[in-house]
């Protein structure tokens, strides 16, 4: 790392060039060569969310998920987000059917909802996903609570969703509730990391990996 | 952790108890007694937002920053977030004064700005920033080029911000850019995490927790 000065600061400027260096920096630190060919790009852009290389060894996916993905996102499912944040840092251009992103967590009687339910805003907003959730892409980047709602409800019946991304983040109950993703045993093919780490910025690099790869790699 | 089984599953659903559960978990295992008091609410809200007790060894501050956001927030100082995604984590009840959050990142003349000097976006929407830029509390969570082009900026004599809440993250710039702002020759009050880790939820958690604490503290 360059000494700081006072600015003018000497860095990298050039979208493109800033992209090529991280992914670089990423392919030459992170063990990818273990990694199936079709989970590469996957990793790649998930590290490069976090700054965190060590990820890796957490993150744990069906076999078929990059597959099941692609043919989702190409039948134009919608994208289910837990959070206004994941749904933010999908990065349109990258959806190939123009594909609708959708985030119910503040409709107007999810707290009422939630009252009734006995449960948190993030787990009640999962019912307003029932519409959408047949052949969906589920991005879950902040609540365990519905990741788990999710799941209770595809064992009630609820339509099954393409793939889940499953990223809850924190101390109670995320570790858990992507143990009971990974468990899942309804089939659903997912893509998630062990333990208490993910967050929003995991759960939308993890659509826009699945949704075009790195198309920003012109290496 | 309890082994996971198919739904329904054991889980924490009550709002109130899971923050509770969270705080207590993070105060049991990070070394907060080792931080002044007034950064303790910081670093809880921080270390809740990403999972990880561990970033209480990069984090970094000047000493008046709490002190100095309050002040702001109490004068009704705007809030500048690089991305969206701050923007959204960002709980707008929490802000004392209804203050504004403003992301200019996806004004429409961003990208032919960004062409003419020759930066990225986030670097380019930081012009935008300048008619708000005096006493404001700026959240950068994502671009480390955005940080940079801020510091410049003042260099070249815009107005200073009351704080600079410093969070990009990756591989390129990022830690560079956070020591640029340890070392910000303008006495600009900061906080901000040494390395490549950071990030847009961070972020936002900075501006929270600086707002407002941790009202969801109810133990």
């Amino acid at each position: 790392m360059a000494p700081p000065a006072a600015p003018p600061y000497d860095y990298e400027r050039d979208p493109s060039a800033i992209y090529r260096q991280s992914f670089s920096i990423v392919r030459s630190e992170a063990a990818l060569g273990a990694l199936p060919d079709a989970m590469q790009a996957v990793a790649i852009r998930l590290i490069h969310s976090c700054g965190m290389v060590d990820i890796l060894d957490d993150l744990t996916w069906s076999e078929n998920v990059v597959e099941r993905a692609g043919a989702a996102f190409s039948n134009g499912a919608t994208v289910l987000a837990d959070v206004e944040m994941v749904a933010n840092g999908i990065i349109k251009r990258l959806l190939p059917r123009n594909n609708a992103v959708v985030c119910t967590l503040n409709e107007n009687d999810v707290p009422e909802l939630a009252k009734r339910l006995g449960t948190t805003r993030s787990a009640a907003a999962v019912e307003h996903w029932l519409e959408h959730l047949d052949g969906a892409i589920v991005a879950v980047g902040n609540a365990p609570t519905a990741l788990f709602h999710l799941l209770e409800e595809v064992a009630k019946g609820a339509p099954k969703p393409a793939v889940i991304l499953g990223f809850p983040v924190g101390f109670v109950g995320a570790a858990e509730s992507k143990q009971a993703l990974i468990e899942n045993p309804f089939g659903i093919p997912f893509l998630t990391i062990r333990g208490r780490r993910g967050g929003s910025a995991m759960a939308a690099a993890a659509v826009n990996a699945l949704a075009a790869g790195l198309p920003e790699d012109t290496a």
